[in-house]
Order: C-alpha cells, then sequence, then structure tokens
C-alpha cells in the first residue's frame, strides 16, 4: 500500500486529523531516509534509537529470508536456529558480498547489500570530516586491522605478480600483530630500526629506508608498511617523507593507521600525501573499534588520489561471503552519531589529551614558563628538549629525584599518546602495573628497558619500547576517543597514590 | 518517498534486479499489513518475529515522542529515561486511551492507538474462533481480571443509577479475586452455596438464584455474578439457565470467564446465551494471561446480543490514560499465532485433557469397559456415577484402599481442570501439596474438606472446596493452553512416587 | 556452585589471574547487589545497562516459569507464546500479587516478588528525596492515577464501613479523570468552585470546603480529594490548610499529586502535612510516568504519619494478580538513575522552569525593574499584582495591545506550569492551538474561556479554565522533568513566529 | 555474597520459604552452568534463553568494560557509543584474542575468553556427535570459510619454511572462494579436472593427483586441498584416498568441508581418515552458518590423530584480535540446541533428503522396481547406472522427452545436494532460473553445459559444471541442515508448474 491508502485506513481506525498528523511524521521519516540513500554522508543530527530501528527493518524486509513465502533450496539460506541470534542480528543473517569480491551485493540479501554499501559510504566521510578530505574510496573488512593489512599486502603481491617483490619494509613498532600480518601475508618484514630523538621521542629512521630498498634491491620490495598511529614515546611515521620515497621508487605503500583517524594531525598529514603528485600512499588501514566506539572486529581500507582503484582489488581478493557483523555496528553507530556529535567526540578527544598532559604539568616549580613551553611543543615541528615535570606526589617524596617524568618529545608529536619515564627499579615497575591493572585502570603499559622477544622469527631486543636501548623504563598513556573526563582523573588520583607507596616502601 | 523512488534509490546502490525483486518484497509485505488494517482479523498464518518488529516499527513512527523535531511542553511528553526500557516497549511510551475514555485515541500516540484498536478487533476475532461466533465487540482493559470485574460492575451499577441496586448474587466460587472484585466496587455480595452431586462433582444452585431475588427483592439486586472457567470438581456455572433468570427479572449478569476462552463447551455456552432472546449476558470478561499466553496483566471485557454497547460503557468508565503493556503483548501475541496456530492450540490442549485424563485410567481392572464409560462421560450431558481409577502405584500399596482417586462427575462437564479424590489423612494430603512444589510442581492444590477463612468479612467453610462439606481432602489439576505433554508425564510420575512414598510410611 | 568453585573451574579455560580479577570483579558486583537488598534504597550512581541486566536475569531464574525441571498443571503458568514478548520482559511473566493483595509474595514468582518490594522501597526514598522526608510506606499500584485514586477512594469507603458516606468534597480541576475516579468508585462529587485572584491566578476556595462540610453534614463526608499538580493559572491546592479541616472533622484526604513529585515545594508541604499532628493526608497518589520518565502506565501510592498503614489495606483492596509491567519499568529507571541523577534532574527542571519563564519577560519595557519583581514573586507567599510582559514579536506587532502576557501571578505557586493569556480572537486561539500541534509541539492546551462540557453528570461552564469565568483565553505551559533546554527554545521560536502570523493577519 | 547470605536478605523480602525454594532454583541453574564449564561438552537439553543470557550476563560481568570502577587509559577499551549496538553484543565489546594469537586470552575480557574457549570446546564436541568421533581440536576462526582455508594453506607454507612449496593441488570444484582463497594465500593452484561418470556423477581424479605430484616434484607441492561438500552431481572428494596419497607424498592435506558437518557419510569419511596411520588430514574446515543455522560469518578449523596441534598453528597465525560475534552466536546456538537437539536436527535433515529426492521418482512407470532401485543407490558404494525418472508433469507433456531427470548417480554419493538433468534449451534454462527466483525459490542453481569463466587467472570451460564437457544442462539444489517439509513441497509445487509452463511453450 502507498501512504495514502494507509492514511485512508489508518483514520478508519484512529481520528482522521490524527491519522494524518502521523502520515506527516512517517513522510518525514522515509524523507530522511531517502537522503541518507541519495546523499550517502552522515546525515547532520543522529538518528534516534527509534529511527535506525526502523530503517534496519525496512532493509530486513528486504532479504530473502524475511520474504513470506520463501522457499530455500539452497546450502545456505539464512536461517537461524536461536531466536536471540536472530534478533541481535535484526534478521539479517546472510553475511554481506558474494564468492566473488566482498563488496559484491548478495542476491539473497538486497538490504543486506544496502547497508554495506551504505556504511562504505559513511565511513569514508566520516575519514573525511576527520581530517582526510582527499578519501575517495574507504571498505569495511569484516576482520581486525592485522588480518586487513595482510590482505591488503597480499593484494599489492598479487596485483604486481612480481613473485621476486617479497619483502616488506617495515619501520619498527613493536606491537605483534603488525609484524605478524606480513608473515601471515606469505611475505618477508625487513626491520627499520628506529632513531631515539634527545628529547625522548623515538621516530622512524627514513633515511635507513632508502637505504635499505637499495641495499636489497628495489625489485625484491613490495613495499614499506608504516604505521602512524602507536603508543608514545614513539612518534608517528611521518608518511609524507616516506611516501616521496615509495613514489620515487615506484614500490606500494600501505600505512597502518589502526587508531589514527582520532588525530587531526595523522589524518591531514595523510591527506597531504594522498593528493601529492610526488608521494604515495597505495591504501591506509584503521580499526573500526579503535575509532569509531563499535565492538572489536572490522577495518577500513581507504584510498584516494592515484591509487582510489585498490580498495576495489582488495575487496576482490577476499575469498568468500563475509560476517556482516562489524559492519552493522558501524552503521548503526555513524547513523547514530551523525555528523554533529561525530565532530564532538574528535574535538572533545583533542582537548582531554591537553587535559591530561596538563595534570602531569601542574606541579612545575616554573609553571608560568613551562606552561608555555609545553603550548609550543604540542605542534607538530616543535622540537622541545626534555622538560620534567613532576606529579605533586613524587615531589612530596623526594623533590631531587622524581619518580616520574612525562617524555616531553613524544607527546609533541603523538596527540592520542603520551609516555612518562619511570625512574623506578624494573620490580617497582612491574609492581606498578600490576597494582594498576588490579585497581581497574586498564590500558596504561609499562614498559621495561630491556626486555627481549622474538616474534615471527625475528629477535628483537627492548621489545615494547620500539628500540634496542631505551634509557629507562617508561609508561605509556592513552587518551583515546570517548574517554571521560572523570577516567582522567580518577587514573591520576590513583596513579600518584601507587607511585607514592612503591617509592615510600 | 514512496517505493518507486526508494526503488530507483536502491538501484544505485545495488544491482537493479536485486533491488526490484526486493521492492516485491516490500511491496507483499505492505500489502500484508493492509489486509490487517482493513480485515482487521487474526491472520490466516502468523506473522514472523521480523515481521511484527517491521510492523511495531510503523507505528512507533507516529508516536510523537518520536518524532524527528518534536517539542514536548506538556506534563506528559513519553519521555523515557532507560534506554533497556524505551527499547523493551518499542518505542512506544505514551500508554493508551485519553483521560475520557479508554479506547479513545491519544493524539499524541496515533500509533498506539491504532495498536489498541487491531488489538480490540483481533481478540475479539479470537474469541469468535474459540467458540462465541456472536462475540461483537471486545476491548482489552490493561487490569488483571478481577479489578475488570470489578470495572464492569461499577459501570452497571453506575448506568442504571439505582443505588439501592447494591446487592451481587453470585454462586460460590473460592477464588479470591472475584469475591473481592465485589467489595472493591462498592457493592454487596449476596454468596449462593452450591451443590453436591452424587458423582462428586459441585455445581451452582440455579433455583436458590431466583429464590435468593424473591428474598431480597428485584430492586436491590444489581446482578448475578456467574463462573465459566473453575477448578474440578467444580463445574462451570450454566450461563444459559442464570441467563434466563436474569432476563426474566431484568437484572445483569456478568460472566467470570477468565480462563473459559479455551474450552470450547464453555464458549459455545456463552454464545448460545448472547444471541438468545430469553437469556442474557450483559458482558463476560476473560483472563489475557490465562488464555492468550501472555504475561500477566490484562482483561478482555467481550459482549454480543442486545448488550453489544455495554463495553463502550466500560471504557468510559476507566477514568485516566491507561498502560499500554498488556495490550502489546497481545497484539504481538496474536500476530504472532495467527488463525492457524490459534486454533492448534486449542485443539491441543482439548486432546491433552483427554490425555491427562486418561493417565488416571489406565490401570483400571477392567479397562475396556471403562474407556467406553469414560468416553461417554467426557459429552456434557453425560451423567455417569463416579468411577473408581487408580494409579498403579497406589494399587500395587493398596488395592482396596486405594489413595486416590478421579472424580469423574466433574471433568465431564469441567474440561479444563480435573479433581482426584485423597484418601490420606490430612498431614499426609498437606504433605503431598508440599512434595510437588518442592520438586518444581506448580499448580495442582491440594483442597482440605475442613478449612475455614474469611474474605471480605464472610466466613466461609471448607473454602477452597467451594462447598462447607465435601466428604474428602482432593487434589484438583488443570490442563491449560500451552501445556505439553512431558509435563503431564512428569507430573504423573513425581504424582505416584510421592503418593507411593506418603502410603507406603 | 560457589565463586570460589567457578574460579578454579575458570582458571582452568582462562589464565589465573585474569580469572582472579574477573572474580573479583563479579564479586563486587554482588556486594552492589547485597548493599541493595539490604539498604533498600536508589544506588548512589546509577546502575549500568549491565549491570541492570545482570540483576533482572538474577530474579528471573528465581521465577518458577524459568526453573530447568518446571512442571505446570495450574491454570497459570507464565507460559508465553511469543519469543519477542518474553524477551521484552526479561522473562518475567507472572505479574505480582496473589489475590488476595497486590504486594504479596507470588508463590510461583519469587524474583517478581522480590523486584515489586524493592521497587516500592527505592519509590519510596525517590519521594523522600524530592522533598517529602517523612513518607514512609510506598506502593506502586500498576494502574494509571485517574483508577488508583478510585482504588484509595474505595478503600476509605469499604474501611469506614458506613455506607452513608457517599460524598467526596473536590476542589474544581478541569481534568476529566480525576473526577471520573470519584464516579468509578461509585462514591458522589461535592464540587467547590476556586476563586479567581487578582494577579490572575486560580486557587480552591478553602473555606467553602469546611461550609460544604456543615452544609452536607460530615456524617455523609467521606474525604476531600485534593489536587496539588494542575496546570496554571491555578495553583496547588493548600494540602496543609485543607489537611487541617480534614483533621478536624476527621474525615479522609486524599492528594491528588499526579505530576508533583518533581516540584520541591508541593513535596515540602506534603511532607509537612503528614508530619503534623494538626493537619492530615491519608495518602497522596502520584503518577509513574510523569514523574520517573518511564511508559504511560502506574501510579504510586504513597502516605506517612498517622496514616501509614493506609497503602497496605490499598494493597489489599486490589482483586487479582497484577501487571508487573510499570513496576519493572520503575524498577529499571531508579536503578539507572541512581540517587546522584535524580537529584540532577529534579533540580535541572527547576532550573529549566525559571529559564523558561525568563523567555518570556525579555522584552519588557522596563526589564531591570520587572526581573526582581518576577523574581520575588518566584517565592511561594509572594503575592505580585499581575506583570505584563511581551515577547518580541508581539511588540513589533502592537505594543499598545500586546497579543499574549505572562500570568504572573499563577507562575508564583506553580512552579511545574506557566500560562499566557492570549489577547486574540476565539478563531485566532484555535488556530494558534492548531498550528502548535501541526509543527510538532504537543503540549501546550489554549483554554478557551467560555467553554461548556459536562462530565459524569455535572455541568460545567469555561471548562479547561478550572473556574466558570475566566477574563480571557489563555495558553498554558509545562515545564517537566526530563524536559531538553533546546525544546524550550523550539518551543520559543515556534510560539512567536505563529503569534506573529496570527495578529498580522 | 554467597547464596547463603543471599537467602538471608530475600528472606526478609519475601517469604522463607519462597526464598528457599528460589535459592534452590539458583543453585540448580549454577551447578548447569558448572557442568558446562568442567565437561564442556554440548548440554543433554538445550538452554532456554533465559538461561543463556543469565550465563552471557555472567560472562559479561567479568569483561572489564563493564567494571564498576573501570578506568580505560589504553587505545582500546571497548567503549560502545550506541545502545543498540552494546546491547545487541550483550556488553561484550572486546572481541577475542590478543595480538599474539587468536585463542590467547584476553586480559581485559576474561568473561569473552571463556565463551571463546567454551566454544570450541562445545564445536568440537558437535562435530563429535555428527560422525567424527577423532576430532580433538576445533577452533572457531571470526572469518569465512575460504578466508579461514587461505589462513590454514598459509599456516601450512609458513610452518614448513620452505619457499618453493607454493603448489596446491586442487580438484576441480566450480566455487570461487576456494580457488580464491589459494591465490589470497599467496599460493598456486594446480587444477586436477575431474571425471564424469556413466551414471551422470562427477568425480575427482584421484590417480591425476598423484600423477601431478610427480610431474611438478614433492619438493614444490604444499598441499593438497581437497572438497567434501559440494553440489551434486559432484560427489564428494574420497578425502581418505587423496589423505593416503599426501600421507605418501608428506605433503599437507587440507579438506574444504564447507558444509559436510550435516552429512554423516561425509564426517564418518574424515573421521577415518584422522584415525588411520597411513592416510592424512592437515586439517578440515567447514562453515559455521552452512552447519550450525548461525548468520554468515565463521568457519570451523579442526584436526584430530597426528595433527592435532595443527589447528594452534592457524590460531597463531591470526593477526590482531578477533570480531566475537561468530563465537557468540555459535556459543549461544549450541547452548540452545543442545545435544538433543543437534542429533534430531541431523537426523530430520537425512530423512527430508530422502524425502526430496523421492519426491522426483514417484512418477516412475515402474514405480516398484525403480523404488529398490534407487534405494540400493543411496549407499555410497553403489554404482547404480543412471536411472530416468520423471515428474508427473514432464511425462504429461512430452512422455518420450522428459524435461528433466534425476542425475541418480550423483545423489547416491552426495547426500547433501542433487541434480536433475534439463532437457531445455539454453534459453528455457535460464529462464527457469529467473522464474525460480521470481517466485521466491532461491538456492536452486541452473547450471549450463557451455559456461566459460575466468576465476585468479585460470579459464575454465564448463564453468559451474565442475567439468568441461557435461552432456546436458542441470539444475541442482540441496536439502541442507533446518529445511523445512513444506520448503521441498512448496518447491516441488512450483518447480513443476514452471517446468511445465516452458515446455509447453
Amino acid at each position: 500500500m502507498n501512504f495514502e491508502e494507509f492514511g485512508e485506513l489508518a483514520s478508519q481506525l484512529i481520528q482522521a486529523n490524527h491519522a494524518k498528523q502521523a502520515l506527516q511524521a512517517l513522510n518525514k521519516q522515509q524523507k530522511m531516509f531517502k537522503t541518507l540513500l541519495s546523499q550517502r554522508l552522515l546525515p547532520k543530527e543522529g538518528y534516534s534509537d527509534q529511527q535506525i530501528e526502523a530503517l534496519l527493518s525496512l532493509f530486513a524486509s528486504m532479504d530473502t529470508n524475511n520474504y513470506e513465502n520463501h522457499t530455500g533450496i539452497g546450502e545456505r539460506e539464512g536461517r537461524v536456529f536461536s531466536n536471540l541470534v536472530m534478533k541481535r542480528h535484526f534478521h539479517l543473517s546472510h553475511g554481506i558480498g558474494r564468492s566473488g569480491e566482498l563488496t559484491s551485493n548478495q542476491p539473497k540479501a538486497a538490504g543486506s547489500s544496502m547497508i554495506l554499501q551504505l556504511t562504505n559510504y559513511l565511513v569514508n566521510h566520516a575519514l573525511q570530516i576527520a581530517g582526510c578530505r582527499n578519501a575517495k574510496k574507504s571498505i569495511v573488512v569484516p576482520m581486525c586491522t592485522g588480518m586487513t593489512l595482510s590482505l591488503c599486502l597480499r593484494t599489492l603481491a598479487n596485483d604486481i605478480k612480481q613473485p621476486n617483490k617479497k619483502f616488506v619494509i617495515w619501520p619498527r613498532i613493536d606491537q605483534q600483530s603488525v609484524l605478524k600480518s606480513i608473515d601471515t601475508a606469505g611475505l618477508v618484514p625487513l626491520v627499520i630500526e628506529n632513531i631515539v630523538n634527545e628529547d625522548g621521542s623515538i621516530e622512524a629512521d627514513i633515511p635507513a629506508i632508502e637505504k635499505k630498498i637499495q641495499e636489497v634491491g628495489v625489485e625484491n620490495i613490495l613495499c614499506v608498511l608504516s604505521t602512524t598511529s602507536c603508543f608514545a614515546p614513539r612518534v608517528p611515521d611521518n608518511v609524507f617523507e616516506i611516501g616521496k620515497i615509495c613514489h620515487k621508487y615506484q614500490i606500494g605503500h600501505i600505512v597502518n593507521n589502526a587508531y589514527g583517524v582520532q588525530s587531526k594531525i595523522i589524518m591531514e598529514n595523510i591527506n597531504k600525501t594522498i593528493a601529492s603528485s610526488k608521494s604515495t600512499i597505495t591504501c591506509f588501514v584503521q580499526s573500526t573499534d579503535k575509532n569509531f566506539m563499535v565492538p572489536v572486529g572490522g577495518a577500513v581500507v581507504a584510498s584516494g588520489g592515484e591509487c582510489e582503484e585498490f580498495v576495489d582489488k582488495v575487496s576482490k581478493l577476499y575469498a568468500g561471503r563475509a560476517n556482516m557483523s562489524p559492519i552493522l555496528d558501524l552503521f548503526m553507530t555513524l547513523l547514530s552519531m551523525g555528523e554533529r556529535r561525530w565532530k564532538e567526540l574528535l574535538s572533545e578527544r583533542e582537548e582531554l589529551f591537553q587535559y591530561f598532559i596538563s595534570k602531569f604539568k601542574t606541579e612545575e616549580t616554573t609553571p608560568s614558563e613551562n606552561s608555555n613551553a609545553i603550548h609550543s611543543s604540542l605542534s607538530e615541528n616543535s622540537q622541545s628538549s626534555a622538560i620534567h615535570v613532576h606529579t605533586k606526589q613524587s615531589l612530596t617524596v623526594n623533590t631531587t629525584a622524581p619518580s616520574q617524568q612525562l617524555i616531553t618529545g613524544s607527546n609533541s608529536r603523538n596527540q592520542i599518546s603520551f609516555a612518562l619515564s619511570l625512574h623506578l627499579s624494573k620490580e617497582q615497575a612491574l609492581r606498578l602495573g600490576g597494582r594498576l591493572f588490579y585497581r581497574n585502570c586498564t590500558g596504561p603499559r609499562v614498559v621495561l628497558k630491556d626486555t627481549t622477544k622474538t616474534v615471527v622469527g625475528i629477535d628483537f631486543v627492548g621489545y615494547g619500547a620500539h628500540t634496542n636501548e631505551y634509557p629507562h623504563h617508561y609508561i605509556t598513556l592513552a587518551c583515546a576517543i570517548g574517554i571521560q573526563k572523570c577516567e582522567i582523573d580518577s587514573f591520576f588520583d590513583i596513579f600518584n597514590k601507587e607511585i607514592g607507596t612503591l617509592t615510600t616502601k
């Protein structure tokens, strides 16, 4: 029935003027949905839960498993045994894609296919808003970042069809799954050791990349796998400079941007690179859960500029029909946020990051000077030397040997995470980590300077610290999207108390 | 947007032929909804959960609290604090009715109002299917049966505007809330004691009703409140005969049909009465949860024949805007059942009732004869004398003094419940009840012959047994809609085991 | 299993230290639940949805319908046909109470019974926080306010057992369901006409109450039914003064406090009255949805002081097992709010009320003076004369004949609602109401000075205005709990625009 | 609190005996959970939804994001923006595994980790019940079958560390994602063309496998990728014989058992192979949705015998923390099914398969003979020659040239799918497919004998038919787990009607 018919029937059940008013509301809702389908942008204002459910209901009605007289004579008919399971998937059970391609539309599931397409558009818009205006194409892959990087690496390898190109140049970042993604792809990592700056920050040794290419031979190099989001004191890789090398040698450049969407600086650097004719990014990959506040499970592969079509190749390499859950989560979340709330969340995080750092500067002996210093250091190009900042607690304990210091160099260029050097014994540092976990602080990582570890057959010294020889133990903290001010305050109190207890013992 | 526009937009996102197929499905779904709105009958086949949610979503979109740009400047704007609460109500928060009337439509909630109207139609259809083809009007009242009876009594009292008519003639049924409903209405019950038949059944003393009217004076009598569904060995009141008296004296006749919808015999008797020009039923009231497998909370007031308009008066007396929850539960349930499943549930129950009784007849000394006897006794008119039937267990224990017997007279006329006389001491009988509860059998009631109790100021002897002097203790069991065969089997085993344990001790 | 066993089993599946940490969290959660059960107060901080669901799950496991080997042989076994329905009730299907009493615990539903008891405690605590510290006992009745008032009236009537006492003195308030509640209870209202003050406010004529008692005879008077929450320019009844009369004549005093919980002034007046030995309130009744942001459906009957036990009598009069849905909604909501958020919501509303009124004062010719005047007028005792305030729009249109004025006298004593007199023709006023509804503003009521209406047989002149002869049409607006600042702003803009359009035509 | 304390507190709120009974129920539930944790087997009887939700609630309470005083200072704290999303994941948001390993337990999510471990145990039990008693270890991978096969291939390749071993021998099966999985893994497929038997069945050319190994050189061969579940008339690969070759040459053998779990014959063949010392299966991979009636999204990697540890290696290669959704779906579903229902579903499917085939044999000219013939052909070893069977419709149309025939050879060895040869023109065959889809029959595939297609660079003739030169077009049908008898009947009617329409035109 069309809405007129509906209105007539409704006005036989309820008063005609109420039916008319309600019809007007239904029309408005339909218009809202139409705008979504035609513009494919984040709605200005987020949808209410009711609106989201209404839209999902519409899409679910389009999937064959929900047809009234459906006869399923295939091996895969979207049958779901458990009511609870069916309900939690909003009656969408067919997954996405076809064996041929991740973004192909699935004939049995027109509604699910539409959700997939829309989600890809919406997330691309979200990336643009976050600072990467030149993002042209994005797809949500229902696998974690590591596996998705692996898929991208294989796409690149399969695409160029040069079996010798099995090496991936990788500026060291001590996070296992990235390194494993190279291994999982059947490729071989070439580790580029980092540089430790005077200000305590750790960064990729870009000249070493070029040197390595020349050393190994460009004919053997598939790509560089760079990293933007990382734990301080490591700083994001300068993707523009790395991209210039890749451009020069015509090799691929895949960017692990796991949780970088929430950082304007990072996103603008990516943007600048993909827009440039002198630098290159084949694709950049980000986690859905780390950036968009959804449960763990998906990654976004995005590209722009010359490499715009690369995401389509990635989509084509995915073998099989895929889990829709991460796409659905992201779709619902982006609709719920809307453009306004997404912008707010991004700017709230930036403010809270400054607030978080400032907590560790409040007890400076010379606050007025320092606050200026820090302020300037928070711009990307500042090369401020190490500033010693102490918490109240540590000062109380021992003003001459502060138990921890803000490693300033890192936070100036890593706007998501910052680190505090720990002037503690190894045992004390370990105990600190344990105590924080015990007190329900999750996330802070105590990094010991002398840990060794073997990952995919490669031995690392100082594992966790991104470098073989960091001068001290440290703790690294993140201020991620969605963090609450009260968490920062609570952490600060607990941390100071525990530090105090440790150092007085 | 209309569906054509939607189709066009969809075919820009997915393949055109898939979009077309999906559109066809959406059209079918809309047609299904249209049929519901125009015919207002149970759908032939039950809706799927997905279809129910799609329809609720449509209705919710019609309520003002879900409007996109809603501005609420009243004292009651459907605001809901908790997401969990909002979700469980499918975003319907405005309740039903207006201060003026229960079935008035609520201007702020066109969707909720439509659900209410439809539910009233659907439940009336369900009553017709259950055997009362002459039911003309039904309303779901979001209060329990007792309070709804009270509301009906007050409607009658207010309607006739004769303050002297404060007496309600009430053939005794030992269930508190019915008697209380008279008291709650500010009226005065006149108890008519029951008759105990030779076959063990207990029934209303119909001549005593007329006698009482003459004794008290018809000018003082508001109505008779009769009962159809009751626990054996009490049998349903003969509403046709009682109705004839009411008709003769022009007094009201309200029928407490709490769980009688599931009995074809009862429903057909009501049907016969409302269709007759010589007998009368003002309205009959049934529980939603006892008949339709919804959570406790609502009652259906129904009427037909000359009294068709009475339900409207009941609706008008309800003071205030009402809780929608029981209506919503019933709406969802009736859609989910559909006509086919509703009929099946009714006939499955009838069959299981026979099965249940037959379990207690299997160990008869002369099974072949008996099964015939019982068979004949199961018709309404049979006046079979008491048949002694024993369980295996009891026979094993003591063949000459069986510990329990099927009170056959009751089950021939009460097709929902039946009773077994217990040849046990009071202590044993009580212990039996306790043991059954302990073993997670709920529902069976052990009735002692000599209990006294005061309800609303009236002293009852033999309370629970519906009569002052029942010859023995008994246990009464029900076979209600939705019961599973395995429950019957399980009860039979537990019961026999416990009886055996008791009698051997 | 106890938690130790669980911990052991868990540590065979996951690392022991993680199992230990998780166990600690489980213990904390249990402690939180224990506090709730033992203190029976709103938690300081609201529960998360996960915690609420965990607690509901625990309670649901206690109801027989969820038992693993449950055998149901009764007529009412909590069977639920639809999965969707079962899920929305969190598997609680047995309702609350028994035929004997609303607050009796239901043997088949221990978990549901506990929720009922806890909800009664929590809501009593919420009333205390809202200003009525002497509230001693509260019960949530799963019926709307009107029906609950009716139940309270009948409880009073049945309790005193004096059939002559059939009159209820009722200071006029033009809201149908209250008046109907008297009729529904089978009682007779005696209307006390209100007084119109010079400042435009309308209030109960308290001396007329006493006069009426003397006139009709105290032996015929059951009680006074007073009203606290009402639409401006009517002001809340002075329950303390009315209670003094009731105390003096030893008649009942039932307070319709429908949405009064959100007003500190009202709650403190009730509090003062129940604490006093010279004044009396039998019970006071409030809506759950109007005060606690739950869907429509329940009311709270509360009492304190000498009448503390009255609520138990109300509970005992309710005939039958009741719908649990409104109780569950309130339980979940109060847990979700916690004490902190409940207090915030109350104070936010008070602030927004002032903000709302101030919007209509901004364009005063002498703003500085006026703002002081208004400020003083906002205290309960101020008797400020009418202050003419205009919106920008109206001033633009015609400064000598403003189209609407804030009726100041009312808002000084009615802190939930305020009214604007409308200097418009009847047609214009009606059109204004229609336009606001069309633009999705719900709640504002345009009251015409010359409407007549018959309710329960009584003819009213000026119906809606609470008085026969109000000098002009007006519009009345409410600022209810949960209102958003943006709604106020949006209303203000729409209202001014529509007023402007009307007056320029 | 422990249960005693809880019981005491409860008995202050409700009657002590009800509290005691409820406590007993809670204890029983806990015991049920304990059994699950200690035995790690499918429960005998499926859990109710309430029990599943209670268990999930317990586990969710163990994840850090649900802790009462949680402070999240990491980049990944399980924050979820949308309430709807959070609710649909039962408040589990952390995913599973760590960067190190898929089955590692996640420190922030002890509850999720337990679900993962339990699911792996339960699904292994389900495989054992389905016929593979020697299955020792199973893990659920939250990726589709194709990607999971790819992961297994890479695990094998990385494990042996012989870069030359890049060839995968692959008996042709015309389903894209399997072939793509080899490509995605960066390996090279060697296609083994199938044999077409006289009875119409198509099977792997096993001698050609050995020949290929010798031809290419065992040092270059990584493994054989065989297929069990496939569309008729292709028959499942004889994994035992293939495994013998793999064993002989010491190469890997990965079995694509996508929807084979539902076939007892297939599962028993796998079982025989893994138990044998002369044959080998490295691992076998199955889809979760195709076998266990969950939404699309996961695969199970299982192994036994000598290769028991291989699944651990697969788990270790997965790079990153993974999506939990497919695991949660499977966990809920297996609990809901329980052992009894799982067995029933398996046997119901086997029966419906026979029923489905028999529909196409009912119109045989010599039914008595034929039914015997067919019967014998249904055993694995039968080598029955083609039997021509016709539907009524086709016989009516043209008895000498039936429009379709059951390809008997295939169904005797492929007990999930069967095929009908279509004696139609290409256009007719295509139209038939279109018509079936239009009438909401999904699943049947019309396969044309002369289609060509290029997949991952390999050109196939007769693509879809698994062989270059199948003698005719055919349609292939599946009888998958969960199919309803009414679907079979409905398909049969529609199919015959459409065939009739086509052939009469």
